[in-house]
């Protein structure tokens, strides 16, 4: 069988994940980066075990009639332009998170990528994390039954620690706690939730820790969601707490609840005084077994092949998502509620 | 709203189990022991909280007319007299295990009560055990899929530092390895493998410590039973082992396993490295908070007034197991298959 | 020494909790009951050790001289008019939350507690349990800095199977779910966040499941608070969830972060990827070893003794709460933000 | 000191495990490997750190002088055919276990062995693993007396994820669940109960997984070994169940008992309502710092140059293993009992 | 069969630990006390379920010729009067520790008793506790092998929340650290070591906490001891420290060690990197299902019965162990070693 | 910025330790490495990825001028002489623990130290781990108050299984169990109790294991230390014992206790029946993320740079640690108390 070729967009700490999980597919392999970098075509091949080829000229790398798809890695403030190109292109496209920095730059991108009618991947890839099949399988099973509130949150302290706090900071390149990071949060628990947000409201603060002082927005949000049914959900964003990683999921329906890798449900009759705990590999855990971002471009690639949309992280899916984040940024900026 | 009135055949530790939870319901209080030693009807009065009288003549007993309900707590070796005269005596009964101490036994009971058309309850309370709830109902959601192997099996040293030692040791009161206590097991696995049993064979073998040496039958049996569906059953019991109080329960199906406590299954997509773990009130644990007893009894009073048969273990539905026992104990004094 | 004489108005199971952790100080007893049921005093006095007169006409007992203190544990409808009674009769007060069910009550009932110069102790006892003696114990230490973003929760479903289910269902005697239940948890916050609120923002919803249709008000709500120092903090009051008992915290601050009973401490250079853990008696954890309300009230004693203000737990401390709390309900209700 | 020269037959997973435990040795090295296709001698010795010759003629492989010993690594199938010609070529034999896939080619194998006069290592070195030396050990240091009851079981769903799916799945080359795995718990069983089996039950089943159509065999048996002593072992082996791999053993004895890793022993004094806990590598568990291959190969080279017999593991006690082994299969296959 | 009568001098906290445990046994009842407060005889009737006489006058009672047992339960420095004045009634002794707090005035009271010719157990009840059986025996079965060093040690600070801080913290009836309550850990540490101390070395401190400001003596001490067989134990008694009551103890030999309800043991060639773990009834733990008193108290009982000495706790046992204990306190206060 | 460039003296294990850390920092490398032996130059530098060059002359060595600073891992009866070669040659030392086998030796290295004026780090890297970091902090933060007895001990069996096996059982180059290892345990203590020691008492023993026997000297010795403020000390050192490593501390002070990674603060009002624990990459645990080494050398080569002493872990500071040690050894040998 063939196998699709991949680009490349950025050589960050991000584009080696890319690189890696494409590669580590049967039905998919990296075979052109761009970088505004010189890059090492020989030790690149050889790292990664496959035949790339480098390009510091993006128009050239586009123009290779043996890439289908495009996978964007730049700095997101570029992510806008590079899509667009790519989608003109006629290549299908991966795109990492943030989608972009503004809903009318999201907007454009969608526009461009319909015009073109290729497909497209959102790195939201928790959605195929093994948390959040078995959270969405526990909700689907019914044991929890329906759910009226939830809550997930990011809390995360991105410091000097990480190569990415370099450009995060800034209001520019980072935009903002949701965007920056927070967003896998709030995409989880709409995944959850499983309905149209009405309503949106946010609140913003920061830490009084000199590490984080650099930071050209307020680090820390907490945004409410009312949806259509009359569920409320929440989602915490912190990316200037200093604390164990922690993605916290608590979902209480009519049927049960759950809490992170426990729940309790009536429909089994459990206990109610204690936990019942799943196995699971969590995502704040750093379990290596787990490949959420291989699963994502594996499903990615079955669904170029038997041209149907991707399922869970299309770009369709994914603009519900920003469309919350960019109402709930507003909300914490202008102090107000956002209604969609 | 009227309660029934109870009275209790033999006065030792089941019995105190018995009126203790009878009495904790709303439903039944116990108004009436027959034993063949004199009691204090005052004293009895004060302890349990409801109104008592004593009875040395059990005809005298069954004549009173205010009884509704007579429990057998009596040596298993009566069980088949009591019983019988209870039923002619139209009043309904609960009976503790073993129902009696012979399969002919059994099925005389079952005639009389047949005949007299009195509402039954056996007393395989675990089937009202929170473990047991919690385990069907992962069978029943589907969790673990269709059983195809199950074992199910009791383990718990019954040596001088319990009271019923004194008579359990005798083959004539106590009867076998699996009639002295292992028939829960076996019970239990009849309940979670769901069909009928059409072969069983059983070995057994004894403790070689002193303090077991008094045992007049082997109290260590294991049975392998074949399912019409060809799922296959085991239940070890051993009355002479050194350890812990062990429930062991461990089920496999087409979705996955529980073991005790724990379980996998495909259905939620849990790790299938690792256990999740239920919240259960676990019969080896000696959980006070649990209530089979009265679960059991209240169901049973519900019954009666509905009119209706007793759920998960009326008479009928004991005989299936205590069939399946004494088949068992034959297989093992024979030393052939026995086809059922 | 003296010990205070303390009377009880309403004999519920707040009011014998009162009675219990009372009569186990040193420096106080019961002496009186009101109550519109007869109640025998002979009775109660040999259940609780110290010789209690009973009065169905609360004139009465007020009247009566030896009376030093009065703790209010009736409906929440009566407490306005009990609480001005007996502040107008010269007598210390112990007021059960909610202090009320409105704003307009509450100030009512400052005005006559000011006006009559008697000491108050309202039963925010939280304040006085191990978990947030150690929680603040940790805060002031600065062992996790200043804080920006708190979170402290109240998930317990109060159904049926509670006493108070039956008149807490109804918007007239249980209010809201955060006067029910949750305000103890925006109590808690306020004390750890430990600065003025000066907005509020609050969203309700309701349980699916039948066992919960009878409230006649949402009994979920999640709240989020502005502080004038600009930190934020959240607060979710669910009485409608089924899972364990769950009495949330989550602290950011500038040095570390406390979860619950675990923490993490820049300032003690713990490890940052796993949490350190606190040997607490948390509130959710039911550990009877743990003895606020004893403690809340023994300080009170000392303070009336010592002529000096109750501390944590005093009306005027409380009334920020309130505030906090009907502005809360305001919002949710009317769907906007407050300003306080 | 010379080092012996070992042959390997076949290349497929196990080989490799033999290759790395034999040139992690200090005492043997691999210098040749047979296998039907082509191998890379350079990339082989390079890989595995001694200077290896491959063969596609098996006989070729025999003539050189310098092999001291050869290790069969075949199919199943192929193991009689190839263990006579080594033997009879006055090579020492390592012998994968299953030895063959039925009584009379293994008695053949013995028969050819015995003649040569060949020294014999059989893979069972989970009788060389942690868990097993442990379990020995108490029970030979008498912390649980003598043994009445035993059961190891083998419990390990071998599906499509693994490779040796591929040809396990086939009558002709897995044979049974026994003799595809489960012979490693029976041969352990054997190992604690040490002593001869004189009759043999055992029935089989398999799962309704999809997944496990293609299994000419019923995966699932549990087998029950009547011992001369007039104890009982039970052995039940799944290799189509779905849940964590687990090794179970629960041994019953006159002073004690051991469940996996846990053990209660009259001699020690330990509390018996709660299990004491062995710090054992368990086979279950994946621990890497456990190696009973290299512990048995070691061992195997050892005898050789002491000139004696294999303990635990020579052909001469492997045959009582497979001689049960192959009754039990017979007893499942013919519905009865089977004597040795 | 008769039962021993018992009477018991003092009636402090230690007194009802005494008279709970031996109207528990079957052997014997207490049946007198001597108090210097009036006691009222009814009231302790009733309340310890025996028929007890109250003295103030202990010659009196020791006229008694009913009683056959008296137990020391009085302050520690009027220990010796009353052993004297019991052994010379002819009546056999319990005496709690320390046995006195000189070494002149022990071997008075062992003189005393030797020419009386009447039975003692001295309190060294943790002998008898579940903790140092299971000790003992691991040491028997020879799993830890020869020990060459140990240590016990008794960290457990008692401060006023205590009842004996009253007169513990005196010089004159607390002694030193290990009188007080130290000397159960050294007793237990020559339990262990089972050789002759041939040299004692002892340091002495005291905590800087206001709390324990009021002792009189250095509440903590450590002190080193050489064996005849050249081993060497250690033992720190501190009764100032603020933590976890914790009995520590850690002994290693030849072929392991123990550590609290950990160990390790070549013999059961158990993982070197990791502790078993004991199920045992810690005395550190409050386990209340372990009766150390009890058991010691039948074992008096019986030894009286059958003539021979109490073993584990006779006063020449508890000679040896007092001997130590005040050679550490010489030492400590005269800043030598002291040779045994 | 330029790197310093290190020298190493001696190729065994501890000189791959320091050359691993030295290369992962940012401000030196390793240049040259002297050994007896010929060691291949090409292999080493691809290994440690820095330019190295050999040396079998250790003058010529020190001849170098591009060399900064020398480490000294050669075996400890070498360290003086090669010290005050460095030292006079000018470069800065980095001194593996011993420093060296007698008091007399080590002051004269420090003579010669001095009089060269460089600077100098000596491998007490403990100070420098995550473990100590804590144990430090929760002191310096006042948690545990002022210590009066405190306990730090070194419990690791070194048998033929550890490659320094060969020359640390000799007395010329290992010393006694403090010098060979203990010497980390002893040096902790005197950090976290911060105070002069002024006499010193110590005993030694050794295993009856055959393992041992080639020990020249007592390996396991019990050390106790008294302070100027009166606080006392305690470091057993064993390498003869069989059990998992352990590096025991456990400190006493005023407002509460430490032990290992557990901890009581009355500061925090934790409760005092259940120890807090603390996360810590114990040194005890392998946790292979806490690098002492490379912290330790990066704050050496920062303090050469910023011409300050070396904080922690200098000569000066080290001196004081090996003039206890020394006098802990002469006690255990001469059988006396050492004044300092």
């Amino acid at each position: 069988m063939k196998k699709y070729n991949v680009g490349i967009i950025g050589y960050g700490w991000v584009a080696t994940a890319h690189i890696d999980a494409i590669n580590k597919s049967d039905t998919a392999q990296v075979t052109a980066i761009f970088s505004s970098r010189e890059l090492d075509e020989g030790k690149l091949s050889s790292e990664w075990g496959s035949s790339i080829h480098t390009f510091t000229d993006l128009d050239q790398m586009l123009e290779d009639e043996s890439l289908d798809i495009v996978s964007v890695c730049s700095y997101p403030n570029q992510h806008k332009e590079h899509a667009i190109k790519i989608a003109r292109a006629g290549k299908h496209l991966i795109l990492e998170k943030p989608l972009a920095l503004s809903w009318e730059d999201c907007k454009e991108i969608e526009t461009a990528i319909n015009e073109a009618g290729v497909k497209t991947c959102v790195c939201f890839e928790c959605r195929f994390s093994n948390q959040f099949k078995v959270t969405k399988s526990i909700i689907d099973q019914g044991l929890i039954g329906e759910l009226h509130y939830g809550e997930i949150d990011y809390y995360h302290g991105i410091g000097p620690w990480y190569g990415q706090y370099r450009w995060n900071i800034k209001k520019e390149t980072g935009g903002s706690s949701l965007l920056s990071a927070g967003c896998h949060a709030l995409d989880a628990l709409l995944l959850c939730m499983d309905d149209d947000v009405v309503e949106v409201t946010s609140y913003e603060t920061k830490s009084r820790n000199a590490i984080f002082k650099p930071y050209e927005y307020n680090a820390t949000s907490v945004t409410i969601l009312k949806f259509r049914n009359g569920a409320i959900g929440k989602c915490a964003s912190s990316i200037d707490c200093l604390q164990p990683y922690y993605f916290h999921t608590h979902l209480c329906g009519s049927e049960g609840s759950l809490l992170d890798n426990k729940f309790h449900s009536m429909k089994l009759n459990t206990n109610k005084d204690n936990w019942s705990e799943l196995a699971i590999k969590m995502l704040d855990s750093g379990d290596v077994s787990d490949h959420p971002y291989q699963d994502q471009f594996e499903t990615f690639f079955n669904s170029i092949s038997e041209n149907i949309d991707m399922p869970l992280t299309s770009l369709s899916l994914a603009m519900k998502t920003f469309e919350v984040v960019f109402a709930a940024d507003k909300s914490a900026t202008e102090g107000k509620f956002i209604t969609l």
